[in-house]
């Protein structure tokens, strides 16, 4: 055996998945470096801008993860970000309606810029961490466990290389890092599905006639659902909001002309076309591009002691349960939380390119102990979109947020914002395995940083169940209390001939 | 406009679904040309190997779709495979229960080793199509319309090159047309999961004392289930039988030695010990490779006017309901009804490289029209492993085939075989669009070429939801009935008072 030395990590990828991963691992003692495909972030000018701005909601699970790394950070961006304590609903005739997220404690989630939330992470990055931007990997050699990547200044495939023991794939969606551990392993399940539906980001200017220039309410996140379609607001900081299109490119085929998509606007958002002016929002409909919307799921998202994904890489869901970035970010902290429970060193005896078994078991453990939740929220996300542009206009939607507030009351959940804020001192990433008392999905999903997602729809499941027996039973007793009333009614009827 | 001339199909591999392709194609007046990247297996020794024979069961729409192209073709495989009439149960303590496929009709499943079926169907291809073994594709360029490959007489990767209208990959589960397809169009849906099961083959040799050779009943599909586990067994025409193992890997890494095996087929397989002989068993046991089960879906299957997947490549499946090949082979069927319903000529004015409209629409109906049946073969393929393995042996599951038997009696199916032999004459792939009367699903799916995969499936829901409701009401009415009568004996006993 050789000497201990420092494990490496390479991360691939600096979004906010990478940069949180690589604080973390290198705050374990890590020895760390991270690729970057594209430029370096720090110093750049994050305002929103009128093409791709992006906007995140960030809400507890997110936070909780930042505060488990470093609880500065948490308390960072909860400065920057601006609360949303609902959804305000647009509906045709002008009419808003608020729908608070949570009625009894008011809790909120969270809107911020994606790319102002990727600058501070990496400017919080110190410097003993090796950061590459402009850096493409073109290849791992996982039996060496070496990686290799070009730059503009190196342009050959193999011109920068560097060993590793552990490569961290946060490198989203179209992850080559996992394109590569599925050529090394056939026995990976992986799925990808799109949905038959377009995004189109649009762009709200601020209006300077209106406090802050926020012509609508700041602390709500917007919906204008349409049933089969919805235009959505989140609130910049500069009194902007960032409106996105949601839209089956079915439809989005018919509307063909610039004539064509006035009508449409005009029918259906009225409200967003007065607002924003309709030469701004049809310039912008008709120049930016239709994006995808898809769910992709790799597992195991780990293979040997070599590679992991994290973040997009591993899940990509759809945005509509505002889940996706918290659920990157809480990867990082159940990573952590496994690494502690099994004892990870930071230092390792092993040579570069050995397999580490007891590394392997670890990430073993992750993926098997994530594997669930991941599924939960991708279908999650898909559900929530149905509510976001259609149930919310139902009658029975309001029925039930209604019922769902009475019971939270009457039978309390059991852990609290206590419990999460101490989350990051407990080993165990979900020390809450069954979430007692009653308690909205909502709020499971959203701000319950304690209650895996499995279980939340575990219980969710459970819930229905119970109303819905409910229902059935109390159907039978109307039924059987007739029945002996028709029987009493029959005999008297009888006895009188 | 220049003159009009043939189209050119370039049909990647020469497995069984690329050679009825090819055929058919060629039959349709196209030009055809089909690169295989294994040897001639024209004029091989195709006797039942020790090691990989594979066995198929070739059913009605198997022969069905040979028949759509050459009636003589189906008639020859009927002749040459060995008709399996029903399971035939190996129950541990040695005692053999014939359960029947078609107790009432009597209709079979066939036998046929892979070769044998794949020899004979490469066989039938007239000269006139060009065909080229040994010839690996290494790339597709779509813009121009050609494919380049390489052989172990051009080795270069781009040696050997041609264009074609239409490129179709009939590939098998890890195809590279589908792989080239989903570099040049991002928005296809693709999935591929693994089962925790591995399939080990094994050998039963013929017994000379025995009439034909055949140690076990030649006329039945073998079956030892053993709820988490099964043997199964097909005859073949000399008198062997191939045995296929499906087991956990989980319990696999468990049988560590020879001992250990020895034990777990004296245990649970004691009947096939005895005839095959344990020496033979445990070394095939130890020497055969363990082979992965895997469901793979890829929608749409096909890419603009360019490219077409057919078979393993747009559907893999398990092999539990012994579909894979005739569904494969029922892709042909389908898309030659497809073509012939959109007019679809053998000839066309375009330059090689243009696109084709009417061809474009001609294979997106095909694909749409073939979606649905293609998710539901696969789904239930994987239910049917738990049939196989261990509802077989269930009372319940003899309670249900005897109602179903007796349902299908009294309220007969609407077309039967008639309408299937003429179903080739037919431009519409499958005339039933709903199923009358009673039909239980294995009837549907291997007796019932004119009957979607996915009209089965929806059928057989429909009935158990007739059973499931027959079940409620049955138990109203009797609680309602033990009601009644409480009530008037409490009526009685009060008037007593």
């Amino acid at each position: 055996m050789s000497e201990a030395r420092s494990r490496k990590v390479l991360v691939i990828g600096a979004g906010p998945v990478g940069a949180l991963t690589a604080l973390s691992l290198h705050r374990r003692g890590w020895e760390v470096e991270i690729w970057e495909s594209r430029d370096d972030p720090r110093g750049k000018d994050t305002a929103p801008s009128n093409l791709r701005s992006i906007n995140l909601a960030i809400s507890a699970r997110g936070l909780e993860a930042l505060r488990s790394v470093d609880p500065s950070l948490a308390e960072q961006f909860q400065n920057e970000a601006i609360p949303m304590k609902g959804r305000m609903i647009h509906h045709t005739d002008g009419k808003q309606e608020s729908q608070l997220y949570d009625p009894i404690n008011g809790q909120c989630i969270n809107s911020i810029g994606r790319p102002l939330l990727n600058q501070r992470l990496v400017e919080s990055l110190p410097d003993t961490i090796k950061l590459r931007f402009n850096t493409k990997l073109s290849r791992i050699d996982f039996d060496r466990k070496q990686a290799y990547g070009s730059s503009p200044e190196y342009k050959e495939a193999d011109d920068i290389g560097t060993g590793f023991d552990l490569i961290i794939g946060a490198d989203g969606s179209w992850s080559k890092v996992r394109t590569a551990m599925m050529r090394m392993e056939s026995r990976i399940d992986f799925s990808q599905s799109f949905i038959p539906h377009a995004y189109i980001e649009l762009h709200m200017p601020a209006d300077p006639t209106k406090p802050g220039g926020y012509a609508i309410d700041k602390n709500h996140l917007h919906i204008w659902p349409r049933h089969s379609f919805m235009l959505i607001g989140l609130p910049n900081k500069d009194g902007s909001f960032t409106l996105t299109l949601f839209i089956p490119f079915a439809s989005l085929a018919t509307i063909k002309t610039r004539d064509a998509a006035s009508a449409f606007f005009r029918e259906h958002f009225p409200s967003a076309v007065e607002i924003v002016g309709e030469k701004k929002l049809l310039d912008d409909f008709e120049n930016n591009p239709r994006g995808n919307l898809v769910t992709i799921n790799c597992t195991p998202s780990v293979w040997s002691s070599h590679a992991l994904l994290l973040g997009d890489a591993s899940h990509s869901m759809v945005p509509f349960y505002g889940q996706g970035l918290n659920c990157g970010l809480e990867d990082v902290r159940v990573l952590n939380s496994v690494l502690e429970k099994h004892k990870i060193t930071p230092t390792t005896s092993l040579k570069l390119g050995e397999t580490d078994p007891s590394l392997e078991l670890a990430l073993k453990a992750y993926s098997v102990e994530r594997q669930a939740d991941l599924k939960a929220i991708c279908e999650l996300a898909l559900q929530n979109y149905t509510e976001m542009r259609s149930h919310v206009l139902s009658p029975l939607h309001h029925l039930r947020r209604t019922l769902d507030s009475l019971l939270t009351r009457l039978i309390p959940s059991s852990s609290k914002l206590a419990t999460s804020l101490h989350l990051s001192l407990n080993t165990d990433p979900f020390p809450t395995k069954r979430v007692k008392g009653w308690t909205s999905l909502y709020e499971m999903v959203t701000f319950r940083p304690d209650v895996p997602y499995s279980e939340a729809l575990r219980k969710e499941r459970w819930q229905r169940d119970v109303m819905a027996w409910t229902g059935y039973v109390s159907g039978l007793l109307a039924l059987g209390g007739a029945g002996v009333v028709g029987l009493s009614l029959a005999r008297k009827w009888f006895d009188r001939r």
